[in-house]
């Protein structure tokens, strides 16, 4: 290794020292850094070296006062824990790095405290604006709010119908979908469909939760087959969790209701669901046809595998970031309101009812453990 | 709403204007913002509504210009969609927000030249430090840069053994977890157990791979307990997903070896050899016992529940945070290395060898799929 390496501890390098190494131009340092395409690979390569020689890197305070951006998003999810949000993370992350922006991720697990924290911009969010998925927040909360703290785009559910100014809010038509997971399992020949969700979160029953929502989503399209609302199997879980689904569809069997389909808030409550019908006896689909949401990678390997309504992340942080770097631009006009496209994926798990498939992955249909 | 609310676009206010609307000193604004405990609540409410009324928040510049950090982390990882990368960057961010810092996310997908980007600091990898997990990258550039461009602290395996001035290395030692782990089958009465795993990277193999590690533990467990080396089974498998699992435990199958003992390199392999197990009719654990590393939340869900090996994230991401605090801070003493713990959990897919259990989750001990 050349001997001019520092070896001294860490002190910032500027483009004038990569320059001096390379034995270029402080402007073709620039151009490497920001990938201009008119460099020749020698050149490259050679302030490529110099740069790693000297560890020079952009400093953050640098470039935020220079451009007034400090080209950091802050993404606002519950917890990476959750399959849904670390997928959807890593579309944000991917979607962020191809425009040379850097997701800075802030965890709201703590509750709906640090929530509040996020949307009045209490204590140090920081980043040029946020992408923000809240949870726990009470919608009044964020509708009695005349203005973000700072550029926001917010997704997924949980929003109110009126949003404070310098936001926008980016979302799948929950409603819709669970609609067509329900008409799914009714135009398959499915007569008795029951709903599992949570609809009473931890702060009350919220309007636009994601499992109130769905369950309005599967309220019509049993109204549109023309099935007596009375007639509506709504089983409420205390969480999202594959316990509640397990939960769930157990005191729906022990309550003695003979459902031959299952529309489940999510994929995970749609696997717990499974693991109850396969204790109980009851055979997916022939007996029961099981449908979930979000269309987690773990649906594909489930026995059967499940179907599941499937929404474009790819697609839902492309336009979050473009709202976002609008507003961070100046763009300050009304909230607007964005449906992003979702698909309905069919599996076994809902195939029509009949006879067994030609897997062996369904247990013997006995009605009782074996001990 | 107050009338002196913001109606424009976005500037940054000062803590002067929060002070000046709360009728409180700067000082008591920089209380509340710092949550000192000494601010009754009254005034930190009173305080706390002003700040979202004016869109109060620390500038990242500003405070970076001021202390010379910037409290921002770098966790460089390949990708969020793995859960186990998922789980552990929430352990850092939880981790992280407990200590005032914010974790920025850094996706290496891309492949082995955006792991470089990060070791080399080229392009913008921002923050004061950075949590690297490489994958990609040979272990010979590692070893071969005299110092890393920022402070870095290395996590996971892939690393060689001679590490660059300018870093620390936080690991679970693989080698003696994969013993555990094949030790415990033998000693639970398995006589013929396989190994399952990838061995050879996109790189070549390399020495520190977590495949080769795991391999290196199963064949010492072996030899620990009096096994011919020439009696070792190995089956190399392409990736880590669950589809190469049961490709490689159907390509054992086929080969006509009558194991009685899996070691998977990970989880997700495990999950996929239980369903060619399953598929093949052989019962777990009664004929085959599975051991998997990881020990991801799907283990409580699997058909049998899956043995694992259970690193301890929580004390990974503490350990790191306070390696790479120090080395921000200035310390710049020679690369260490520290271990740090994981522990062998025993679920019902490594029961020894016998009947049936109690459960009905194992399917009919059929030789062929029903048609």
């Amino acid at each position: 290794m050349s001997t001019t390496a520092r070896s001294g501890p860490h002190r910032p390098p500027t483009l004038r020292d990569v320059a001096g190494i390379a034995g270029v131009s402080i402007k073709t340092v620039s151009n490497v850094v920001h990938e201009y395409p008119h460099v020749s690979e020698a050149t490259r390569e050679r302030v490529r070296a110099a740069i790693a020689q000297v560890g020079y890197r952009p400093q953050v305070a640098a470039q935020q006062l220079r451009t007034g951006e400090s080209g950091l998003i802050t993404l606002a999810l519950p917890s990476l824990a959750f399959t849904y949000f670390s997928h959807l993370a890593q579309a944000f992350i991917e979607e962020a790095q191809r425009r040379g922006q850097t997701a800075l991720l802030h965890s709201t697990r703590a509750g709906s405290e640090e929530e509040r924290n996020v949307l009045e911009g209490f204590k140090r969010v920081l980043g040029d604006g946020v992408v923000f998925s809240p949870l726990l927040l009470e919608e009044e909360r964020i509708a009695a709010l005349e203005r973000t703290s700072q550029p926001t785009v917010f997704i997924g559910e949980h929003l109110p119908e009126t949003l404070p100014q310098g936001c926008d809010y980016v979302k799948i038509d929950n409603v819709s979908a669970a609609h067509d997971a329900t008409a799914h399992l009714l135009e398959t020949g499915r007569r008795k469909v029951a709903f599992i969700g949570q609809i009473t979160t931890a702060v009350g029953a919220q309007p636009h939760s994601s499992g109130t929502l769905r369950r309005d989503g599967y309220l019509s399209a049993l109204a549109e087959h023309g099935i007596d609302p009375r007639e509506a199997i709504v089983q409420e879980v205390a969480d999202w969790h594959r316990s509640d689904g397990l939960a769930g569809a157990e005191a729906l069997l022990e309550r003695g209701i003979d459902v031959d389909g299952l529309v489940c808030a999510n994929d995970e409550l749609a696997i717990g669901a499974l693991a109850a019908l396969r204790r109980a006896g009851r055979r997916v689909p022939e007996d029961v046809a099981v449908i979930g949401y979000d269309d987690v990678p773990d649906a594909l390997f489930t026995a059967p595998p499940l179907s599941s309504i499937s929404p474009d992340k790819e697609a839902l942080a492309r336009t979050a970031l473009d709202l976002l770097t609008e507003r961070v631009r100046g763009h300050d006009g009304p909230p607007r309101v964005v449906l992003t496209p979702y698909t309905l994926v069919v599996r076994e798990s809902t195939a029509p009812p009949g006879p067994a498939p030609e897997t062996a992955a369904a247990p013997p249909a006995e009605k009782e453990p074996a001990r």
